[in-house]
């Protein structure tokens, strides 16, 4: 026998006494648990209209796309959706990824590269950080939505090309990132910006445009915006929208784009069936935003440390990771399903639940996720 | 008006110059080229077993799996097709990711990191190396299918825990990497073996469980493999299978699988539906492969170029890119759709066109390919 994975071993003892073990549990398709921990934000995955035209795409076009995007693996509907998103946002452009993962790590590694310069927000997303990571680009990270400390790390740079990368919403903690000022010192310094838009995109600006385009920014020259597709749109995938030579960049010379098998048929038809609906049905932004507004209100009037939602996401402190999972196990036995997010998945070491809202939640669900959450509140969650 | 983003035009002026430019063209569901270029090996994209699977789940689970596979994201159908994989390939555990890509990401940078050491292969998928790229480990990229050089890199490192990776078969010729001496290798030296099985897997081995399997090293404990469910599958996303406690370890740590939205459900149930398929059809893998034999032997026989074909993948070299893409463009003109590889998609600087064989190729097929493909040859191209 071999010895080489021993370590595992010893790894998965650490988090076990740590507290942030993982499991993965399947749910079921009958399951009547009240879901505030997905991010299918305008309720729109299981939206008639969305499952029918994947359906629908798979008998007519196969299951797979069979190829990469520049072989085999774009089919009409690829293309159509892309001109739906640049149409619907206000962008020149846009390409269509398999994930928002390889999307983030597509438009970075392209736009970047040895001899520039990339300058962070320290709250990033996973995939923002590994495209950083993979760009060999000179790194700065910056305080959490600090434009003064962007700026000055933009303006010192070494290099002439930058990068300025940011979320919109930060997944977490759900808040907004300030883009005006950030965009502000991207002008002034000759650095671009790109945003990942993933939880902004369906749930902010008008008609759910996403909080590139509410911040005026979408048409811009200088502004790269990612997004993912499985989650207003509720189906799977992401994109990079922006200027067309930008575009035109990325399916030149994108890794994550070119090395990847395109977007299934199903699922890029259901992302398609979904900006249709939220084009006809523009209120289903305001109300999922409406939604967690309340949801915050009533807990933190409750006592609990919850976060200002500027889109869909509430995310409610706890005092250990060991209690973030017990405080998220009896919601979820008392028919409240919650996320529960520790480290490595908190940028704070914080560990909290995260609730999202939806469209779709009715005056019940909400009151039945206030009442659940608060009585299971562990001591020391209050404030 | 800003010029940050005037570097791309440089850029796109030079490959253009350089006959690099790439183009998207989508193709139609009714399209009646023949095609060589996708990789839907065992055709069963559009196979009705699969494609109704694949409508069922839509319907059923909805367009989109909601979240990361940790929270809303794992539905029945991923830990059931996880299941199947594992007792297919005979690994004790398999865990399904978004995409092949991020499989591979995954897999390389949970199981390295800073302070370990990766050998790989010099023409490895880019996916390899960029989870290479990622991992912060020590490279050292030793030649192509040389397992002397590669045992020699291992010996010498210097650093305790060690992977060696490698593709299977290389996606660009096809040929096969000396399997059984390179586990040797990592046995010898107390390295774990990283294989990429995505052109093996449905096509190599005994009822396609794949090049791995076929070398008889699933089971092993210091073997890692991944594959992708777009290519022999026909649907989309990827899977890393090996000893349960690495699979365990992926789930807690592998950040592409944790920070990315969970497999649609229809793509989910497509895979699941085409391996069914592939259990029940054994001579499916051994009748692609009969036709890539026959396309490199008439093709050579025809004064090519034309690589061994281990799998289902033949590769025929070109002169140079442009007449690469012409004679590409002029064998689809003739109703024969083959893919074109150029810079920087080959290892070596060599365009090629890329043949795929399929399961479901007639002799009239082969027989048109063979003709199209000789008379369209450009000057040079014959040995």
């Amino acid at each position: 026998m071999t010895s080489v994975f021993d370590w595992l071993d010893t790894r998965a003892d650490e988090r076990r006494r740590a507290g942030l073990a993982r499991q993965l549990r399947p749910r079921r398709p009958d399951s009547d648990l009240l879901d505030l921990a997905g991010n299918d934000y305008l309720g729109l995955s299981r939206d008639k209209r969305v499952t029918g035209a994947a359906a629908a795409a798979t008998l007519r076009w196969g299951a797979g796309s069979t190829g990469s995007r520049l072989v085999t693996g774009t089919i009409e509907a690829h293309t159509e959706l892309e001109h739906e998103l640049a149409a619907f946002c206000g962008t020149q452009a846009a390409l269509v990824f398999s994930s928002g993962f390889t999307a983030n790590l597509g438009a970075i590694t392209a736009l970047s590269g040895k001899g520039s310069a990339i300058v962070t927000d320290a709250y990033l997303h996973a995939s923002l950080i590994d495209g950083c990571r993979l760009s060999r680009a000179d790194v700065a990270v910056v305080a959490h939505a600090d434009p003064a400390a962007a700026a000055h790390a933009l303006r010192t740079r070494r290099t002439e090309r930058a990068l300025l990368v940011t979320d919109s919403v930060f997944s977490v903690d759900g808040d907004l990132a300030p883009l005006p000022a950030l965009f502000e010192a991207c002008r002034a310094t000759g650095a671009a910006l790109v945003v990942d838009d993933a939880h902004g995109f369906g749930v902010l600006g008008e008609g759910g445009r996403g909080a590139v385009a509410d911040a005026g920014l979408s048409g811009e020259p200088d502004v790269v915006t990612t997004l993912t597709l499985s989650k207003a749109l509720g189906a799977q995938g992401g994109a990079v929208l922006g200027p067309r030579r930008v575009i035109k960049h990325l399916v030149d010379s994108a890794r994550s784009f070119i090395f990847d098998t395109g977007l299934a048929p199903a699922s890029t038809a259901a992302a398609l069936a979904a900006l249709t609906v939220l084009r006809e049905e523009p209120d289903l932004p305001r109300r999922a935003r409406a939604a967690a507004v309340s949801l915050a209100e009533r807990l933190r009037a409750a006592g609990l440390t919850v976060t200002d939602p500027a889109a869909a996401v509430v995310s409610v402190l706890a005092p250990s990771p060991e209690q973030a999972v017990r405080w998220a196990e009896d919601c979820r036995a008392a028919g409240v399903w919650v996320g529960c997010f520790r480290p490595p998945s908190v940028p704070d070491q914080v560990s909290r639940l995260r609730l999202t809202a939806r469209a779709d939640l009715t005056p019940a669900d909400l009151d039945l996720a206030v009442k659940v959450i608060t009585h299971h509140a562990p001591p020391g969650a209050a404030s």
